[in-house]
């Protein structure tokens, strides 16, 4: 396929040469499969934190939400799919219309959650994280065993497809990436994304100076001892990703490729992946024009203080044509990104050599809005 | 590959001849997957019904064990591997040396264990069964959730897997087998196998009885209405295997086959997909020469009676030619099956094209016996 068929993907670090797209191109979608990671931290419950804050009752659903909505394409453990009360929409939306456009299959990995979806899907069998402030957001040991649990699915799932797309739903997450980002050495202060528009970073650096007091370490502390650092600053979604991606990539006898989907929580992941002297050849970031667009964060920055040779993709599901301005709520700082909506875009339109492309995309997601806001009329 | 090339595979329902050798050869092997659904029905406690009943204690145990064997190559929910007090191992070991070998990718489903096992497993949330001489199995509500979340899974199973070979382990199974098909009017009476040598044919048809007149049925009165008969008669396994036969085949875009890899027990599957009015073509039954042989069942006639064009295929570890009493103890009558060991065995012959043989397998499984017998000393 030419470049030019994917004219709704861009490479966010670097000229989108021929050399770059053709790279992407190349990513192999002979059986690429989407991996949904649910997770929790009490973080999130710090007032101000996160855009589903705005109803604090529901935080330990949002996640769980997110994953029955993949499946069935409304909620099972609330009566309505998570919307803001203003109508902004989860960013499942678009994940799901991507799926279902691309016919690429799922798995939801429940890693902590507080809630179980009510769907079939994998257990690791962790607790939710506790609010980082403590200075302790998971016990050692859960954080091992997430992240052997992660290694064991990944060794499965690089044995049958070419592509894992893994991205991920946990409300507060970015604060908890900027706490294991900090440990490891990361200077992230003023660079992870959010769910808002008005980007609380001074509340997110006081939330990670105090856990890190309380803890009693300082910046880059922990650069080599990682599984620390996600047990000080981090949550359970974090070990079970960065498992999964050492598992696939360290099978001698394939060459899946991995794309974490997602902003700035996927930085934690490489950051992870980095300080335990992991290759991280095979892997790149796919995410949202929302995010990687964002002048609140700065994502490209994030990942270049990592590793200089990740290549980050963005993709635009031009929800700013919406005719819904929930829908457009997206391309005006609210959401942004999240449950791999922008790497599941990348990956249908990859799979699909260009017949799905981000028009094609905003009428699937259209659909799928139209049908939950006339439901919860 | 000419037939000869899988001189340890044998078709048990008429003539290996080449057409029928040839149909197994096409068997899509690009990407086959494993699944293994651990489940549990109370029905396993009464005395005389299972092998693993020599320790009625451990009966909880022998599922989850089986599944964290297969991970691990060693237990976690109990210090031991499922071996019965004189050395007789559970099938599980057969299966663990052909994935090893042949590299399949395999997935546990926990649907009713009533341990959950300590690896990442897809949990579908069902309730243990319930001893079937009562005239409820499990609850109806539960019968129709166990298939529905199999559908969901089947469908993404049949997006990336050109074969799904689907096991089981539940202590108990071939009685509640023996009700599922006794409900849908297939007679099965000394028909099903047994992990003894001394199949209990007569207590497995009281408890059918016994169950059939608590809930106040005769021979086939459910034939039309499967779900019920699970219902009455069943156990978790059925439904959720069904149910994943039923989404993987029912995609249109697909070309997936499905290998039950069992015994007598998968002959109830069959049951409850013909009374559903499902097409069997591109469904196999793969299994162990044990069972296949075995003079005190008959699988080949209880599938005849199912379905006459499905084809049964068995394969021969040669455990016959053990150094080990506890694996020469397959080829007399014991064990003989189960967690998939026969249709496994199959697929990593297909898989290696015949490079994994009987006698390959047999060395594997030595050296998997060896490690188990060494660590238990």
């Amino acid at each position: 396929m030419p470049p030019s068929t994917y004219q709704d993907i861009v490479l966010v670090n670097g000229p989108s040469s021929s050399a770059a797209m053709n790279e992407l191109a190349s990513l192999p979608m002979l059986n690429p499969v989407f991996i949904c990671v649910i997770s929790y931290t009490a973080t999130c419950e710090i007032p101000g934190i996160t855009v589903a804050g705005a109803n604090p009752l529901l935080l330990k659903f949002t996640s769980p939400a997110d994953a029955e909505f993949l499946c069935y394409g409304h909620c099972k453990c609330i009566n309505k799919v998570p919307v803001t009360p203003d109508g902004k929409p989860t960013p499942a939306i678009i994940t799901r219309a991507a799926l279902k456009l691309s016919n690429i299959p799922f798995f939801v990995v429940e890693a902590g959650s507080k809630i179980k979806p009510s769907i079939p899907h994998i257990s690791f069998n962790v607790p939710p994280g506790k609010n980082i402030q403590s200075g302790i957001g998971l016990n050692i040991d859960d954080v091992k065993k997430a992240f052997e649990y992660g290694v064991i699915l990944g060794r499965q799932l690089g044995r049958t497809n070419s592509t894992v797309i893994i991205g991920e739903s946990i409300p507060g997450g970015t604060t908890t990436a900027l706490g294991v980002l900090t440990a490891l050495g990361i200077d992230a202060k003023n660079k992870t994304s959010s769910s808002m528009p008005k980007n609380p970073h001074d509340l997110k650096n006081q939330i990670v100076s105090q856990g890190m007091k309380n803890a009693n370490i300082s910046f880059g502390d922990l650069k080599g001892d990682p599984l620390r650092a996600i047990s000080v600053l981090g949550d359970p979604m974090v070990p079970s990703v960065a498992g999964m991606v050492d598992g696939i990539l360290n099978l001698s006898s394939n060459n899946t490729h991995v794309m974490l989907a997602g902003g700035t929580q996927m930085a934690s992941i490489l950051a992870v992946l980095k300080s335990m002297g992991r290759p991280l050849e095979r892997i790149c970031i796919g995410t949202t024009a929302y995010v990687a667009e964002d002048k609140s964060s700065n994502l490209e920055n994030l990942i270049k203080a990592i590793s200089t040779d990740t290549r980050i993709y963005k993709s635009d599901p031009h929800l700013v044509y919406s005719l819904y301005p929930g829908l457009r709520s997206f391309a005006r700082g609210f959401v942004k990104e999240g449950v791999g909506a922008g790497g599941v875009s990348i990956a249908a339109m990859l799979k699909s050599e260009g017949q799905i492309n981000g028009d094609i995309l905003l009428k699937a997601i259209e659909q799928e809005y139209d049908t939950i806001i006339s439901k919860t009329r």
